[in-house]
Protein backbone atom coordinates (compact mmCIF):
# COMPACT_ATOMS: atom_id res chain seq x y z
CA UNK A 1 0.00 0.00 0.00
CA UNK A 2 1.01 3.54 -1.20
CA UNK A 3 2.08 5.62 1.82
CA UNK A 4 -0.02 9.02 2.14
CA UNK A 5 -0.44 12.08 4.14
CA UNK A 6 -2.75 11.32 7.41
CA UNK A 7 -2.20 7.52 6.63
CA UNK A 8 -2.82 5.46 9.86
CA UNK A 9 0.02 4.85 11.96
CA UNK A 10 1.85 7.63 10.80
CA UNK A 11 3.08 10.66 12.01
CA UNK A 12 0.53 12.78 10.22
CA UNK A 13 -2.47 10.50 10.72
CA UNK A 14 -1.70 11.45 14.32
CA UNK A 15 -1.66 14.64 14.11
CA UNK A 16 -5.36 14.39 12.29
CA UNK A 17 -6.64 12.60 14.66
CA UNK A 18 -5.55 14.75 17.39
CA UNK A 19 -6.49 18.22 16.00
CA UNK A 20 -10.21 16.48 14.93
CA UNK A 21 -10.17 15.91 18.53
CA UNK A 22 -9.18 19.29 19.31
CA UNK A 23 -11.78 21.05 17.19
CA UNK A 24 -14.74 19.01 18.44
CA UNK A 25 -13.93 19.18 22.30
CA UNK A 26 -13.58 22.89 21.53
CA UNK A 27 -16.94 23.11 19.55
CA UNK A 28 -18.54 20.72 22.09
CA UNK A 29 -17.39 23.36 25.01
CA UNK A 30 -18.59 26.51 24.00
CA UNK A 31 -22.04 25.38 23.03
CA UNK A 32 -22.31 23.76 26.21
CA UNK A 33 -21.35 26.58 28.25
CA UNK A 34 -23.94 28.85 26.62
CA UNK A 35 -26.62 28.63 28.82
CA UNK A 36 -29.72 28.53 25.79
CA UNK A 37 -28.60 25.21 23.61
CA UNK A 38 -31.01 22.56 24.87
CA UNK A 39 -33.62 25.18 23.14
CA UNK A 40 -32.37 23.91 19.72
CA UNK A 41 -32.90 20.86 18.72
CA UNK A 42 -30.06 21.66 16.00
CA UNK A 43 -27.57 22.64 18.48
CA UNK A 44 -28.39 19.34 20.79
CA UNK A 45 -27.43 16.99 17.23
CA UNK A 46 -24.09 19.25 16.98
CA UNK A 47 -22.85 18.38 20.40
CA UNK A 48 -24.26 14.44 19.56
CA UNK A 49 -22.73 14.97 15.81
CA UNK A 50 -18.88 16.29 17.91
CA UNK A 51 -18.91 13.84 21.04
CA UNK A 52 -19.09 10.73 18.56
CA UNK A 53 -15.98 12.59 17.15
CA UNK A 54 -14.51 12.85 19.96
CA UNK A 55 -15.04 9.16 20.91
CA UNK A 56 -13.78 8.25 17.74
CA UNK A 57 -10.76 10.08 16.60
CA UNK A 58 -9.21 9.98 20.44
CA UNK A 59 -9.62 6.18 19.73
CA UNK A 60 -7.87 6.55 16.80
CA UNK A 61 -5.34 8.71 17.91
CA UNK A 62 -4.32 6.40 20.74
CA UNK A 63 -4.18 3.09 17.90
CA UNK A 64 -1.72 5.62 16.09
CA UNK A 65 0.29 6.32 19.13
CA UNK A 66 0.39 2.84 19.74
CA UNK A 67 1.27 1.75 15.79
CA UNK A 68 3.97 4.53 16.04
CA UNK A 69 5.70 3.35 19.56
CA UNK A 70 6.07 -0.35 18.45
CA UNK A 71 6.85 0.56 14.48
CA UNK A 72 3.36 -1.70 13.21
CA UNK A 73 1.41 -0.74 10.38
CA UNK A 74 -1.76 -0.45 10.38
CA UNK A 75 -2.83 -1.33 6.82
CA UNK A 76 -4.32 -4.47 7.02
CA UNK A 77 -7.77 -4.13 4.56
CA UNK A 78 -9.56 -5.20 7.54
CA UNK A 79 -8.10 -2.36 9.85
CA UNK A 80 -8.32 -0.09 6.86
CA UNK A 81 -12.42 -0.94 5.77
CA UNK A 82 -13.22 -0.15 9.72
CA UNK A 83 -11.71 3.00 9.75
CA UNK A 84 -12.99 4.10 6.18
CA UNK A 85 -16.82 3.22 7.58
CA UNK A 86 -16.30 5.31 11.00
CA UNK A 87 -14.20 7.97 9.47
CA UNK A 88 -17.33 8.58 6.89
CA UNK A 89 -20.05 8.24 9.47
CA UNK A 90 -18.67 10.22 11.32
CA UNK A 91 -17.81 13.23 8.91
CA UNK A 92 -21.37 13.18 7.48
CA UNK A 93 -22.72 13.38 10.87
CA UNK A 94 -20.60 15.98 11.28
CA UNK A 95 -20.99 18.08 8.41
CA UNK A 96 -24.89 17.90 9.09
CA UNK A 97 -24.59 18.93 12.54
CA UNK A 98 -22.21 21.83 11.47
CA UNK A 99 -24.36 23.51 8.51
CA UNK A 100 -27.91 22.44 10.88
CA UNK A 101 -26.53 24.81 13.57
CA UNK A 102 -25.04 27.29 10.91
CA UNK A 103 -28.74 27.57 9.44
CA UNK A 104 -30.04 28.49 12.88
CA UNK A 105 -27.11 30.97 13.93
CA UNK A 106 -27.55 32.43 10.47
CA UNK A 107 -31.24 32.93 10.42
CA UNK A 108 -30.74 34.56 14.60
CA UNK A 109 -27.50 36.91 13.21
CA UNK A 110 -28.77 37.58 9.43
CA UNK A 111 -32.46 36.76 8.87
CA UNK A 112 -33.73 38.01 12.17
CA UNK A 113 -31.64 41.02 12.49
CA UNK A 114 -29.74 40.86 15.65
CA UNK A 115 -29.55 37.39 17.91
CA UNK A 116 -30.94 38.43 20.96
CA UNK A 117 -29.23 36.19 23.50
CA UNK A 118 -26.36 38.82 24.12
CA UNK A 119 -23.47 36.73 25.60
CA UNK A 120 -24.39 33.60 24.46
CA UNK A 121 -23.77 34.81 20.69
CA UNK A 122 -20.38 34.50 19.71
CA UNK A 123 -20.18 31.51 21.86
CA UNK A 124 -22.81 29.93 19.18
CA UNK A 125 -20.97 31.12 16.12
CA UNK A 126 -17.28 30.13 17.57
CA UNK A 127 -18.95 26.65 18.37
CA UNK A 128 -20.22 26.28 14.69
CA UNK A 129 -17.04 27.34 13.11
CA UNK A 130 -15.05 24.66 15.29
CA UNK A 131 -17.35 22.12 13.72
CA UNK A 132 -16.90 23.29 10.67
CA UNK A 133 -12.90 22.63 10.99
CA UNK A 134 -13.39 19.45 12.67
CA UNK A 135 -15.26 18.39 9.55
CA UNK A 136 -12.26 19.54 7.08
CA UNK A 137 -9.76 17.66 9.11
CA UNK A 138 -12.10 13.99 9.06
CA UNK A 139 -12.53 14.75 5.62
CA UNK A 140 -9.27 14.40 4.82
CA UNK A 141 -8.92 11.35 6.93
CA UNK A 142 -11.90 10.22 5.19
CA UNK A 143 -10.74 10.21 1.50
CA UNK A 144 -7.27 9.34 2.43
CA UNK A 145 -8.61 5.90 4.44
CA UNK A 146 -11.01 5.41 1.14
CA UNK A 147 -8.02 5.90 -1.38
CA UNK A 148 -5.75 3.13 0.54
CA UNK A 149 -8.72 1.01 0.74
CA UNK A 150 -9.36 1.33 -3.25
CA UNK A 151 -6.40 1.17 -3.90
CA UNK A 152 -4.89 -2.15 -1.97
CA UNK B 1 -11.48 -1.19 -14.32
CA UNK B 2 -13.80 -2.87 -12.28
CA UNK B 3 -17.48 -2.22 -13.21
CA UNK B 4 -19.07 -1.28 -9.95
CA UNK B 5 -22.72 -0.49 -9.88
CA UNK B 6 -22.84 3.01 -11.10
CA UNK B 7 -20.25 3.92 -13.19
CA UNK B 8 -19.87 6.36 -15.68
CA UNK B 9 -21.14 5.59 -18.73
CA UNK B 10 -23.43 2.33 -17.65
CA UNK B 11 -27.30 2.10 -17.25
CA UNK B 12 -27.24 2.08 -13.57
CA UNK B 13 -24.83 5.52 -13.60
CA UNK B 14 -27.61 6.66 -16.11
CA UNK B 15 -30.31 5.78 -13.46
CA UNK B 16 -28.55 7.10 -10.67
CA UNK B 17 -28.02 10.29 -12.64
CA UNK B 18 -31.82 11.06 -13.49
CA UNK B 19 -32.52 10.30 -9.72
CA UNK B 20 -30.05 12.82 -8.70
CA UNK B 21 -31.99 15.38 -11.55
CA UNK B 22 -35.51 14.36 -9.95
CA UNK B 23 -34.96 14.87 -6.54
CA UNK B 24 -33.04 18.03 -6.86
CA UNK B 25 -35.75 19.53 -9.25
CA UNK B 26 -38.43 18.76 -6.89
CA UNK B 27 -36.21 19.70 -3.68
CA UNK B 28 -36.53 23.47 -5.76
CA UNK B 29 -39.91 23.90 -7.22
CA UNK B 30 -41.50 22.91 -3.50
CA UNK B 31 -39.28 24.84 -2.20
CA UNK B 32 -39.50 27.99 -4.82
CA UNK B 33 -43.52 27.59 -4.58
CA UNK B 34 -43.70 28.53 -0.75
CA UNK B 35 -43.92 31.67 -0.78
CA UNK B 36 -41.75 32.95 2.29
CA UNK B 37 -38.35 30.86 1.25
CA UNK B 38 -36.40 34.12 0.25
CA UNK B 39 -36.32 34.93 4.02
CA UNK B 40 -34.16 32.26 5.22
CA UNK B 41 -30.41 32.36 3.91
CA UNK B 42 -30.28 28.73 4.36
CA UNK B 43 -33.38 27.99 2.16
CA UNK B 44 -32.14 30.26 -0.23
CA UNK B 45 -28.69 28.35 0.32
CA UNK B 46 -30.78 24.93 -0.55
CA UNK B 47 -31.83 26.30 -4.10
CA UNK B 48 -28.54 26.91 -4.76
CA UNK B 49 -27.02 23.60 -3.80
CA UNK B 50 -29.88 21.54 -5.31
CA UNK B 51 -29.20 24.12 -9.03
CA UNK B 52 -25.97 23.19 -9.19
CA UNK B 53 -26.76 19.42 -8.37
CA UNK B 54 -29.28 19.72 -11.46
CA UNK B 55 -27.27 21.80 -13.84
CA UNK B 56 -23.89 18.67 -12.95
CA UNK B 57 -26.13 15.81 -12.90
CA UNK B 58 -28.23 16.82 -15.82
CA UNK B 59 -25.04 16.95 -17.65
CA UNK B 60 -23.64 13.75 -16.55
CA UNK B 61 -27.20 11.90 -17.50
CA UNK B 62 -26.59 13.14 -21.24
CA UNK B 63 -22.32 12.10 -21.59
CA UNK B 64 -24.31 8.64 -20.32
CA UNK B 65 -26.75 8.47 -22.95
CA UNK B 66 -23.95 9.41 -25.10
CA UNK B 67 -22.13 6.87 -24.02
CA UNK B 68 -24.58 4.10 -24.00
CA UNK B 69 -25.70 4.80 -27.74
CA UNK B 70 -22.10 4.96 -29.05
CA UNK B 71 -20.77 2.28 -27.08
CA UNK B 72 -18.02 4.13 -25.51
CA UNK B 73 -16.28 3.65 -21.62
CA UNK B 74 -16.10 6.92 -19.78
CA UNK B 75 -12.93 5.38 -17.53
CA UNK B 76 -10.31 7.52 -18.58
CA UNK B 77 -8.62 8.72 -15.71
CA UNK B 78 -8.72 12.52 -16.57
CA UNK B 79 -12.52 11.71 -16.83
CA UNK B 80 -12.81 9.88 -14.01
CA UNK B 81 -10.65 12.83 -11.59
CA UNK B 82 -13.74 15.12 -13.51
CA UNK B 83 -16.40 13.43 -11.58
CA UNK B 84 -14.55 12.86 -8.90
CA UNK B 85 -14.06 16.46 -8.05
CA UNK B 86 -17.48 17.44 -9.83
CA UNK B 87 -19.57 14.44 -7.45
CA UNK B 88 -17.69 15.36 -4.08
CA UNK B 89 -18.30 19.26 -4.44
CA UNK B 90 -22.14 18.81 -5.03
CA UNK B 91 -22.57 16.05 -2.27
CA UNK B 92 -20.57 17.97 0.12
CA UNK B 93 -22.85 21.32 -0.83
CA UNK B 94 -26.28 19.31 -1.31
CA UNK B 95 -25.58 17.82 2.52
CA UNK B 96 -24.60 21.12 3.68
CA UNK B 97 -28.09 22.79 2.43
CA UNK B 98 -30.21 19.81 3.03
CA UNK B 99 -28.98 19.95 6.60
CA UNK B 100 -28.61 23.69 7.26
CA UNK B 101 -32.73 24.03 5.96
CA UNK B 102 -33.49 20.43 8.05
CA UNK B 103 -32.24 22.87 10.93
CA UNK B 104 -34.60 25.78 10.37
CA UNK B 105 -38.12 23.45 9.38
CA UNK B 106 -37.26 21.62 13.14
CA UNK B 107 -36.69 25.08 14.64
CA UNK B 108 -40.21 25.89 13.68
CA UNK B 109 -42.03 22.79 13.91
CA UNK B 110 -39.98 21.49 17.29
CA UNK B 111 -38.64 23.78 19.19
CA UNK B 112 -40.82 26.55 18.46
CA UNK B 113 -44.28 24.74 18.75
CA UNK B 114 -45.66 24.94 15.44
CA UNK B 115 -44.80 26.10 11.52
CA UNK B 116 -46.58 29.48 12.02
CA UNK B 117 -46.90 29.56 7.87
CA UNK B 118 -49.97 27.21 7.43
CA UNK B 119 -49.89 26.21 3.62
CA UNK B 120 -45.89 26.50 3.08
CA UNK B 121 -45.08 24.43 6.14
CA UNK B 122 -45.25 20.67 4.45
CA UNK B 123 -43.71 22.08 1.04
CA UNK B 124 -40.50 23.51 3.45
CA UNK B 125 -40.80 19.49 4.93
CA UNK B 126 -40.93 17.67 1.63
CA UNK B 127 -38.72 19.96 -0.08
CA UNK B 128 -35.77 18.99 2.64
CA UNK B 129 -36.74 15.53 2.52
CA UNK B 130 -36.03 15.90 -1.76
CA UNK B 131 -32.89 17.73 -1.04
CA UNK B 132 -31.96 14.06 1.38
CA UNK B 133 -33.03 11.95 -1.19
CA UNK B 134 -31.39 13.71 -3.38
CA UNK B 135 -27.57 13.72 -1.62
CA UNK B 136 -28.26 10.42 -1.10
CA UNK B 137 -27.84 9.46 -4.65
CA UNK B 138 -24.80 11.68 -5.26
CA UNK B 139 -23.05 10.36 -2.26
CA UNK B 140 -23.34 7.10 -4.23
CA UNK B 141 -22.03 8.12 -7.20
CA UNK B 142 -19.34 10.34 -5.12
CA UNK B 143 -17.86 6.80 -3.62
CA UNK B 144 -18.51 5.13 -6.92
CA UNK B 145 -16.12 7.41 -8.87
CA UNK B 146 -13.03 7.69 -6.13
CA UNK B 147 -13.42 4.05 -5.98
CA UNK B 148 -12.87 3.85 -9.34
CA UNK B 149 -10.13 6.48 -9.87
CA UNK B 150 -8.30 4.80 -6.67
CA UNK B 151 -8.49 1.35 -7.87
CA UNK B 152 -7.35 2.50 -11.56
Amino acid sequence: MIDIPGTPGTLTGLVLRISQCVFAAGSISYMVTSGGFFSFTAFCYLIAAMGLQVIWSFGLAILDTFALVRKKTLLSPVLVSLFVVGDWVTSTLSLAGASSSAGITVLYFGDLGSCSFEAECWKYQLSVALAFLCWITIAVSSLTTLWLLASA
